[in-house]
């Protein structure tokens, strides 16, 4: 399923937005509501919004008809918001500014998706609410944590889903279910009404089977919104990025010998193809220094930047960490120890490597980086819940960090029959100009859209803008 | 002491570098090294300089001959740096990317300067090396923490120095000694070989006689550098301010209610005569809310701020405490307790006070504040030290924080013989286009220069740019 799809039957008169509606609820009411979903908005409820929608003009809205679905850490009015702990729900009053955005644009909320308590991991095992599969798979995991999202949009049931994503939250889940997954850079999307994780670091993600319907996605929720102190007003030229309307870009890649795979044997030649697909489309690899970005990012994961989630439901962990997921509570109660002292000598540190980095960023005008080194199953993870948790991040942690942006791509199948992703990584605000790269390396890599056999190239290419967004034609005379 | 006048004298051949040296060193054998200087570079070596400038071209060196005293917190290199700490000194082998820079445009360093001990402190009492005195009382404190550098060009010792600026310390010294305290945004100044206070807030600030000199200084001083992390490249248009190139501006002032004095009654007069003299020269004020900017200080002065000071000094403060200044060693060792989540819980807070001041700025162009609410004699810090300080930076405490420029001004001479000053406080980048106002300002509230009979009108006015800095003309395409 996905926007363009659906807004062509809308117009052929094929379906209405009030069956794809019904569709959608039999589907889940005969494959139940976990570990996909948390809680589902009521059928009739959502069947009133649809035939609401027919009053409309569907002209006027680009998201008419569009089921979606959002991560539980992300408000609906009157509706449980959970973050993936069911003795934290409460009911706002209000949506997220997010999804108030969306529904403007004629988008259909189907209900709210699993996801690690708290979003405090990259699994999406870590839930009371079951542990939902990879598409491919029963037996591997979904990714996380924002798993449920993935697994919506991957298996059909809505066109796009909202995640969230701090630490990677919204590609590793896109790699392990062939999906787009869109984290712009922090303060694009409004996190007003959103639980935060690092409320310094969250970004509210777009997990679409085409980099089109992200493009769609992102136009409608992004924006400025005085509700959220972090939001963003981008100053007109920030985001510029030439190289994306120009024939030729050059392209960071790590040196063979600073990339980890985990012991996985399959993704390194998938990695390898990814590059060369790259290069295919103009993009000349230029080879740089992963370790300022792996040292950013043990900042992350073994630094004071855990005390964000602690800072957020500190009362709420005092008298509750018996009801918490036993390894969310783990990590977020580690966070008591560290002092501001330890902050502050992290900053500096994460200073340092921006720096570095911004030197980097001199050589080439985007990275690209495998999605994840590898995946595990169910088993695996019980296994060794925290340390591989950490090694599905190695190639995302650190994007938050040094307020990049990100898009996770579809980058074709293992022998096994599980997907590959890689991820084009894009400077601060640069998240626009990256889909339409995102989409052309998609179709020299993926065939299928999800979970299903619907092919991509039955699909509209996103043309990049013929003048890139942001770009200023500007005479400087002072 | 001025740039302009020493540079007319140069070129009219009536003295040269090496007589001025002469004369200084002269004067400061008179009247001592301390409390003003901590050191003196060695008379020899300063002559050799002096000696040095004769062969080179004084049309291509704009700060040629020009003597200046930099903070003991600032490194020079193969001289001891204290930081007003004896057990804490060091002997660098590099200078501050600063002193280089003036010393490479022909600037004559002529010492080090006394400072409240690790820059923690807005009263200049907290020094082992003696508390100096405002130029016009004897009896008065001289501000600080950048103490002796305000005492220096205000008695003109020096043309201009440098100090450091995290809370105010460039500006309220600025105040009691009649003198122009530049405080640029920060990362402006490299604060490479600057022992840090508070480094994600610190900014080397400059004190001049006049606003000419600190736009001359300003602009050798100020540029990025990659040895320090937090120096900022201006992106272009970046500190655009058009209001400076205009015939009118706006400017903001508290509601005569929220204004404190602290017992002072002759200052709320001269602040009422500056509003009247902004006013005669084009701008309009509009009453604005202090109380973000106020609570914004707090987090500043009560808050988890105080970590950076214990970070940059942990080790030695746990082997030296009883060889520091016992009120900063206290100060110090407070913030110990700060947790990481606390500095999160104010990192957020200030978020909040951020974007309620950019609401603000909406409504005017700058603003004009008291530098300091009053000042206090020595006895009077001595009874209360931690409180009257505070008071000291009821004006200036927020303005890092919020990231914001500002110039402290003269503002004319109290009944009892003190000076008063106001603050032009700007928007980011705003400290070049900030100058020629405050040079018109002083030219309304004030007659002579820092301490000495020197007329202000006998010195060329600053004029604005005719485009102001940062400006852009643009056309927007994509």
């Amino acid at each position: 399923m996905n926007i363009e799809a659906l807004h062509r039957e809308y117009a052929a008169g094929t379906t209405t937005p009030a069956q794809i509606v019904e569709a959608i609820f039999a589907r889940i009411a005969s494959e139940g509501v976990h570990p996909v979903w948390i809680s589902l908005i009521p059928k009739e409820q959502v069947l009133q919004r649809a035939a609401a929608l027919q009053n409309q003009d569907p002209t006027k809205l680009p998201l008419y008809g569009i089921p979606f679905a959002v991560k539980d850490n992300i408000d609906v009015a009157n509706h449980p918001t959970t973050a993936g702990c069911p003795a934290y729900a409460f009911t706002p009053t209000e949506s997220a500014t997010v999804v108030a955005k969306l529904e403007a644009a004629g988008a259909i909320l189907i209900g709210k998706t699993n996801m690690d308590q708290f979003a405090t991991g990259l699994v999406g095992t870590r839930s009371p609410y079951g542990a939902p599969s990879s598409v491919f798979s029963k037996d591997h995991i979904s990714g996380g944590s924002s798993s449920g999202s993935a697994v919506a949009v991957a298996s059909g049931l809505v066109a796009f889903s909202l995640g969230t994503d701090t630490a990677g939250s919204g590609r590793v889940p896109a790699m392990f279910n062939n999906l787009i997954g869109l984290k712009p850079s922090r303060g694009v999307l409004s996190t007003h009404g959103v639980v935060p994780a690092c409320r310094t670091l969250d970004c509210v993600s777009i997990f679409t089977q085409t980099a089109a319907d992200a493009a769609a996605v992102l136009d409608v929720a992004s924006g400025p919104d005085p509700k959220d102190p972090y939001s963003r007003t981008p100053t007109p030229g920030a985001g510029a990025s030439p190289w994306a309307a120009a024939s030729t870009f050059k392209f960071g890649v790590p040196a063979p010998s600073a990339l980890q795979f985990f012991g996985d044997t399959h993704n390194p030649a998938l990695y390898q193809a990814a590059i060369t697909a790259l290069k295919s489309l103009g993009g000349e690899p230029v080879e740089f220094d992963l370790a300022p970005l792996l040292a950013a990012a043990q900042l992350l994961y073994k630094g004071p930047w855990v005390a964000e989630r602690y800072a957020v439901i500190s009362d709420f962990i005092q008298a509750h960490a018996a009801e918490m997921d036993p390894t969310v509570a783990k990590i977020i109660n580690g966070a008591a120890s560290y002092t501001a002292v330890d902050y502050f000598d992290s900053a500096y540190k994460l200073q340092h490597h921006l720096r570095q980095t911004e030197q980097a960023w001199k050589a080439f005008d985007l990275i690209l980086l495998p999605t994840a080194p590898r995946t595990f199953t169910h088993a695996e993870i019980a296994e060794s819940p925290i340390e591989r948790n950490s090694q599905l991040g190695f190639y995302t942690n650190f994007v938050n960090l040094l307020d990049l942006s990100a898009v996770a791509v579809p980058a074709g199948m293992r022998p096994d029959g599980l997907p590959f992703g890689v991820t084009l990584i894009g400077k601060t605000l640069a998240e626009a100009a990256l889909l339409p790269l995102a989409d052309s390396l998609q179709r020299k890599l993926n065939q299928t859209l999800g979970g299903s056999k619907d092919l991509l190239a039955g699909t509209t290419p996103l043309k990049p803008a013929t003048t890139p967004t942001g770009t200023l034609l500007m005479a400087v005379v002072g």
